[in-house]
């Protein structure tokens, strides 16, 4: 009977993982909420694979304590691959999986979803609202079908984005070096992001942070969009120069801004700081604005993306036990 | 020269009146902060029709007074006229005219926004992120596409409703007494509530607040529900009996909860009660509670519905003052 362990298993995957276990009665799994280290790795003896998710690095000393243990097959449930130690992994004959795509949705539902409340001013209601001020006005809200919605970026996450903006009846554009033949065909693309934000009167961000993409929203873009534009970046904190995005805020130009990502996150996102001294001034002064929402990368975190992070990285272990090589197996 | 004079506006409602100047330069347009009252009524004098939204009653000394200044023509901003003197307009010869379809997206975009938004804990994560507690387990969202969204009643406002959660990619079921041909074609109507009842993850209501429709939403309807049931509810706060939603809130069979509407909203909605006794000890607690979002029937508050409210009533006052009559005259 094949056998896995599964290292760092949160409250929140232990569902997906039972309805795993349940749908495949053949394998057992076994887990722990403890990371994998030289330490923990011979929990794993005696099983045949390891399940893992962590930002410790995957070192030489771990990857050489689970060769010790018996274990060359690894699935990551997330995506990032970059603190692996794939010298290491090689010399030791490993076999590593990872999940690429888990839900376009989560991120695009929780990028229209922040869009919309923007636009509904739902924070500065809320807040009245707690402190039992009834009165609607002045806080009204503008309608997602009145608005021009610009999508840079036609991948998986921003196709599905356009598909929501379409069902609330909004005018979507799009913009992409890489043209989708279906977006294409329906004449949402704009040829140039020039044209995007001069039309747009939201602009959303669906585009890898590689070189290329690197503060594509700086002064110079701003000054080209439309006055009072609405901002949303859910994608990656280098598509933004922050201080350029707090200017535009401050000006006016800017009217409304959601940021699920940031370029300086790691080491300042998913840590409680609640009653310490808060090491970011600019993501304070942005927390604290009522026309600002800020999420510390949530976008992705919801009960079908972490399910499919589970039972895609299960069974890409089973698939390397059976000696198959999974579609999600990683090239190193 | 056509003129009209509009009382009781409110700064919002300031540049869609500016608009419908521009757009009908023949026409003069003055107007006052001021509600319409005996007293104010003679501020009308010398115009040709007025133009009204206020929750004071017109009453027969009222409309004697602008029968007096030789106004017979008045276009409300907004749909109720539950607070005129018919006897008496009718006495005075009287030419009323209502808004009663301003703009359906603005309601049926709230539902789903709230809707969305409670899958999303977005109250419970802005708490965290407001005192600095960035982490994001264990605020796990839940995805609009994954829900049957159960919507009852299929008018204009239900219909949109529809077509926003189809851009989700949810799957939807409807019910209403009278079809509408394209739900109907589409294959979206269950027979009976009770199926909606049995099939929905989320249930959201469009259907008016007439007699049959009283307490829609009740202990033995909640029970028939799916465990952890999301309800929202944006048309008429008598659907439900607000008792029965608080025990299945306690009770977790309701698992999140979204309301507009109260059936004792009036002299407690919109109106400032911060740093007041608030009157009402269910809304403070539902307020209160992480799981619901309260609005203080703000659905229809937008741009774009105010800009609606104003220009369709000024054209049926310039419409009464060219001896037509406007589509949207009242009939009494």
């Amino acid at each position: 009977m094949a056998k896995i362990f599964a290292y760092g298993i949160r409250d929140d995957e232990q569902p997906a993982l039972n309805a795993w276990r349940e749908a495949n009665p053949g394998v057992t799994v076994e887990f722990t909420d403890q990371l994998l280290t030289p330490e923990t790795a011979k929990l794993a003896a005696g099983f045949d694979a390891v399940n893992v998710y962590q930002q410790l690095d995957y070192t030489r000393e771990t990857l050489a304590a689970l060769h010790e243990a018996g274990i060359t097959k690894m699935s990551l449930r997330n995506v990032g691959t970059d603190n692996i130690d794939f010298d290491a992994a090689r010399e030791f004959g490993f076999q590593i999986s990872n999940v690429p795509v888990y839900s376009p949705n989560a991120i695009a539902e929780h990028s229209m979803i922040q869009m919309s409340r923007l636009l509904r001013r739902t924070k500065e209601l809320d807040a009245k609202i707690a402190k039992h001020d009834l009165r609607w006005a002045p806080t009204i809200g503008r309608e997602m079908r009145m608005q021009t919605i610009g999508i840079i970026g036609t991948g998986h996450i921003g196709r599905v984005a356009m598909k929501i903006a379409q069902g609330f009846g909004a005018k979507v554009i799009a913009y992409d070096l890489y043209k989708n033949a279906e977006i294409e065909a329906a004449g949402l693309y704009v040829d140039t992001l020039d044209e995007l934000f001069a039309q747009a009167d939201v602009i959303s961000l669906y585009v890898p942070g590689v070189p290329a993409n690197h503060h594509l929203i700086n002064a110079d873009s701003i000054a080209k969009m439309k006055d009072g534009v609405v901002i949303v970046n859910v994608s990656r904190g280098n598509l933004m120069d922050i201080d350029a995005v707090i200017a535009g805020l401050d000006s006016g130009k800017i009217a409304d801004f959601s940021m699920d990502v940031y370029e300086e996150e790691v080491g300042l996102f998913n840590i409680d700081w609640s009653g310490k001294t808060f090491p970011d001034d600019k993501i304070a002064d942005l927390i604290s604005r009522e026309n600002v929402l800020v999420t510390p990368h949530t976008a992705f975190y919801t009960t079908k993306a972490v399910e499919e992070m589970v039972s895609q990285s299960l069974s890409a272990d089973l698939a390397f036990i059976n000696g198959e090589v999974p579609s999600i197996a990683v090239e190193y």
